[in-house]
């Protein structure tokens, strides 16, 4: 017997039909003898609905009176599944944010868990009662309802999993796992069984979108075991113990689970950051400051930073990348201080993408990044700048390039599936 | 100042423009100096949505879930209301069932209000902040979601109103007042200025179905003075004080209001009921016993009863009336006791109205009852039979006749406007 917290998206919670197909997957795992939590996304489309009502009530309106609006969707999911559930003859019922409690501080719309009270929902497991759990929201110390942002529903299945001691987090998705890149763009993609937590982080920071980043690092954190899976499995197919999807582990777990892994996990490709470039700036001692700190009080998440080699004259230019979405305010920001920083010239270029290649085991391999740049100029595809981290590589290019870079990659680290 | 407590239904909160237009009208009677509680109900619609989807997951649905489902109706409006107030520049902040708490019984989806804890409400009133309540919804004392049955939205603003000592209660519906009868059925209708409770809840059990008659009954109880009037007044018209609907309150307040008060206050007409006679019962003790006992026990609640003269051979017939929603149930369930009753033949009629004049006038005047019959005979109406109460006489008639009957009632009693 385990105890094992299950969680479902939006798309499997969109309808009567569909939510019935959640409990029978859920009544095939306690069918297994397995203790069962599950965690519940709203309807899709349902918190869309719900924020449109917020912003036509007031554009500046109050994250408290928010999250009491937007909470309802995971409200009504949780009673329905309950109620879906004993239709098939289990036990089950609903614990709501503040009825567990799960804690979070109180920043609403965007709070973090603190903590959450798991003796009144273990006693119920035990007892053979599915506990079934609104995702995404919890109750602040002033006993106001908090929610943890857009996607918060993952980090809830974890941080229920960490509160209830799971063995096992499986996170029901609309892919099948997590794969060595896009399969819409390469078809030769294969899927992982295993990945490390420090390969999802770099995988979700940089695009594969399988699951919420902050979920992955609380995973990391607690030492939650994650299993990402479809939930769009057969009806009639065993329990989701025999048709796994991709295992989110920790480094010390994936040695023993696979010694002939690969030196490349992934590649993933971001096409949501932009490039500015500043000409011409003083090279002197804080001019750099003077562009970043700024940025960094606006809360623009500065990623790639290249500085060219001085020229004469003690000038220089200044390249960096942040979010596309942040790219007007950060122009804006510059062109403020245009006299204070001293620069000539601002280049702005939001046609760019950021591929990456990520895995544990470039750790003890070198070549990875040289592999990477000569696969990229035997195709011709210019790298316009360059970030590494111990377990990633990432290069900026054309945005047009994009298919181009990643196809490529996958064959040169032998990646294709067979 | 004055303590007001507002409550507005789903129709005037159905979408951004008319929750607006609900903000406008409560952030006058704020700037008239008042404090302000505010009861809103779920959009209209809202409520059958999301009791349907109980319905799909689970016929016999657990009613502790369906509470938690549809709850979250009210809990959507009260948010988004208190964002539209905070948009006008008022302070407002929403205060759901679990946070007041209203305390309720664990009788979920009819469950009734024990108290409501309403220091912290209270305070927060008095600081000039609105306070907007969720109808419908409260917290049983095991921290579980209720509510109070369908339209109990009233009841909650009537119990606000009660715990927080307010100087009246305004319900906004999408009539203007309590009127002499159906303006539909009789144009020379005239609104009432005022109303007792009394009168109002026999209004309200035969067919006037402005307010919901548990919130009159606790109204009554605690001393309320309720005030209906219409939530579709001009938008620049002036706070509520000054164009009023109508006032319900007790006998005492008011005599001193209306010292030239009618005798007959209201006729009210209502077609859901269902006439059943069954013939030639043994003129026993007990027989009696054995017709209405399973019909109570049953939970359908018999309203008139004649039990004709004892005719020769101990024979006897016996007529009543029940709701016709439950008149297929009393009819199988009467079939089923044929023999133990003892009767000869059962006749059902469901196209009959019982038609109800109303004041508590009458308990000082004799002849009420007479009028009624030498009006309806001189017309030709039937009459199949009376119940009286002191401040009511009930006639049943057949259905086809019912806005002739209103009509003629109305004229006789002298209640025609100008």
């Amino acid at each position: 017997m385990a105890r094992i917290v299950m969680k479902f998206g939006g798309t499997s919670m969109a309808g009567t039909e569909r939510i019935r197909r959640v409990a029978r997957i859920v009544q095939r795992q306690q069918a297994a003898g397995h203790e069962v939590a599950v965690v519940v996304s709203a309807m899709a489309g349902e918190t869309d609905r719900l924020v449109n009502f917020c912003r036509e009530a007031n554009p500046l309106y109050d994250p408290a009176e928010y999250d009491v609006v937007v909470a309802s969707g995971e409200q009504v999911t949780s009673g329905l599944l309950a109620m879906h559930l004993q239709a098939l003859g289990c036990k089950a019922r609903s614990w709501l944010g503040w009825q567990l409690p799960i804690h979070t501080d109180d920043a609403h719309s965007k709070a973090r868990i603190e903590g959450i009270d798991s003796e009144a929902v273990l006693a119920s497991m035990a007892s053979g009662e599915i506990a079934v759990i609104p995702g995404f929201q919890g109750v602040s110390d002033k006993g106001r309802v908090t929610t943890l942002g857009r996607g918060g529903s993952d980090t809830s299945a974890v941080a229920v999993a960490a509160a209830v001691k799971a063995d096992r987090c499986d996170i029901y998705t609309d892919v099948d796992g997590v794969y060595t890149t896009d399969p819409r763009i390469v078809a030769k993609a294969r899927k992982l069984k295993n990945v490390t937590y420090e390969e999802m982080l770099e995988l979700a920071s940089v695009g594969s979108k399988v699951l919420q980043t902050r979920s992955v690092s609380l995973a990391m954190k607690e030492g939650v075991r994650v299993q990402v899976l479809s939930s769009f499995i057969d009806d009639d197919a065993p329990a989701a113990d025999t048709i796994p999807g991709t295992m989110i582990v920790s480094d010390e777990e994936l040695e023993g689970l696979d010694m002939e892994r690969q030196l490349i996990t992934g590649i993933a490709a971001d096409k949501n950051e932009a490039k500015i470039t500043l000409t011409r700036i003083s090279d002197r001692p804080g001019a750099v400051a003077a562009i970043f700190g700024p940025l960094a009080a606006a809360n623009i998440n500065v990623d790639m930073i290249i500085q060219n080699i001085a020229k004469d004259k003690g000038e220089t230019d200044v390249t960096f990348t942040v979010p596309l979405a942040d790219l007007a305010r950060a122009q804006a920001l510059l062109e403020e201080r245009k006299d204070t920083i001293g620069y000539y010239r601002m280049l702005a270029n939001s046609k760019v993408a950021k591929i990456s290649v990520v895995g544990v085991g470039m750790r003890s391999h070198a070549g990875v990044a040289a592999t990477m740049f000569r696969a990229l100029a035997d195709r011709g595809i210019n790298i316009q700048a360059i970030t590494t981290s111990e377990i990633k590589v990432s290069v900026l290019i054309d945005e047009d390039e994009t298919e181009l870079a990643v196809r490529v990659l996958h064959t040169a680290y032998e990646m294709d599936a067979e």
